[in-house]
């Protein structure tokens, strides 16, 4: 079986003699406007926690930072378990690459808080909503020359999708669609992470207007087991966000990922800077 | 004009020499359980950033990772800019203690980002909820024997406050009050972080019962500017908090706050561990 381009894209090499430092590749085939997809970085640095060899128990919670752009070349993940509590585990992250003078330049931080999951009283406060199912709602056709990540992703949106027209008409920022990899893979966190960064910006549809855009910071909480997320295998997750407040230059949108089972998988909130 | 409660509890010494490198103490006028108010502790590590003689614009993002309690004693807090962009700045930060064998521990991670602000279109997609005002709204005494952290708030609050019978009784997770600083302090960056860990623990509300828990992990996005929160003056603020799912242990909240004039000051996001 050929490796699928997620992993392909995250792939991380152990350095020897140096524990949490890892080596990996810019990823062309998650290429986004001026770097890799957001969401394909944080599905690396949660990578590096994963393939550690300290790791105790689950990710709950990543927070990742967008300093600067990634290039296509090599860079270097450094993960480092700062405190390890008897459930709980700290993380510390950042990826640097060489900038235009060859010196490293961190292009990205990040924490993260593993933990061993146990079974506690569950409610869930924000229900799947009533949506149709999958395969009633058409994909979305991405464009031969739509940016490559985009093709890594199916979405079928169902409410909130790209405004028809740019034409200043937009009335809300709320989206939900269904959305899984590219060929169709089994959901893990990594992929559980990257598909919480696919939403297009807020501020697109808030205006009907495309204006520059970028993601400065997203945290993700996984509500999910890796049981659970293997149950969910390979089918779709609902996706729901919608922003919260727009404001000198930044906006930020809570978001909600469910499997088809109406499971909550994760929640995400991120800050995005806008031009205008 | 004596010292407020807030400004003692997050007094920074800079260390000569050090770049980034402060010296505090933990606080008993904030003492929550088994330890400082996390309020205090978050903002006591953007005071470290607002100090750093290389900040760069305002606040914009704080996540806040606890990864032990702090004692009464004297801590270390780093705070490094690791990457400056024309109008962005990526900070990190750790708080260091000496634990029981005098080694220094990390009790807490964080990460920033300030940004110069300037005037860009805008929007509150998220408007303040209809609510009395504060006036209308009586203070909720604080025993005695109340912890400390409580006594340096004045809280009123409006809907979903803490259950008046502990009988697992709860049908719904949402909060809304009015607080300020008690005594009233003029808002600030460091004390708007500190009011955005001020709700209780929602499973405490969801349950009407009190299980132990602790946040593991905060995130606080700041809309508004310097310049407003100076406008906002020693007012109240509103704030409302309601949980997104509790499962294994941990649920999540997402929480907004507004000035009485009804500006988004700020946005919040936390994961809480909790027992059974």
């Amino acid at each position: 079986m050929p490796t699928h381009p997620l992993d392909a894209a995250t792939a991380l090499r152990a350095e020897t003699g140096a524990p949490g430092t890892f080596t990996g590749h810019g990823s062309a085939a998650y290429w986004n406007m001026v770097g890799p997809y957001g969401g394909i970085t944080a599905a690396t640095l949660l990578r590096a926690v994963l393939q550690h060899p300290q790791v105790l128990g689950e990710p709950v919670a990543l927070t990742v930072n967008y300093a600067g752009a990634l290039t296509e070349g090599p860079f270097t993940v450094q993960a480092t378990p700062v405190r390890t509590n008897r459930s709980t585990q700290h993380w510390t992250l950042s990826i640097l690459q060489a900038g235009p003078d060859g010196a490293p330049l961190v292009t990205t931080t990040a924490t993260a808080v593993t933990a061993v999951r146990r079974e506690t009283w569950r409610m869930a406060d924000v229900p799947m909503p009533d949506v149709p199912p999958p395969g009633a709602v058409p994909v979305l056709p991405v464009p031969e020359q739509g940016m490559a990540w985009l093709h890594r992703y199916e979405m079928r949106p169902i409410s909130g999708g790209l405004p028809q027209r740019w034409d200043g008409s937009g009335e809300h920022s709320r989206t939900r669609l269904w959305m899984r990899d590219a060929p169709p893979r089994p959901l893990d966190f990594c992929a559980l992470a990257a598909l919480a960064d696919a939403f297009f910006p807020r501020v697109w549809l808030r205006r009907a207007r495309r204006v520059p855009a970028g993601t400065v910071s997203i945290t993700i909480y996984f509500h999910a087991s890796g049981a659970q997320l293997r149950d969910t295998g390979a089918g779709h997750v609902l996706g729901q966000a919608s922003a919260q407040e727009f404001r000198h230059g930044f906006f930020d949108h809570t978001a909600q990922l469910w499997n088809s089972a109406g499971l909550m998988l994760a929640t995400s909130h991120q800050i995005v800077y806008f031009k205008e």
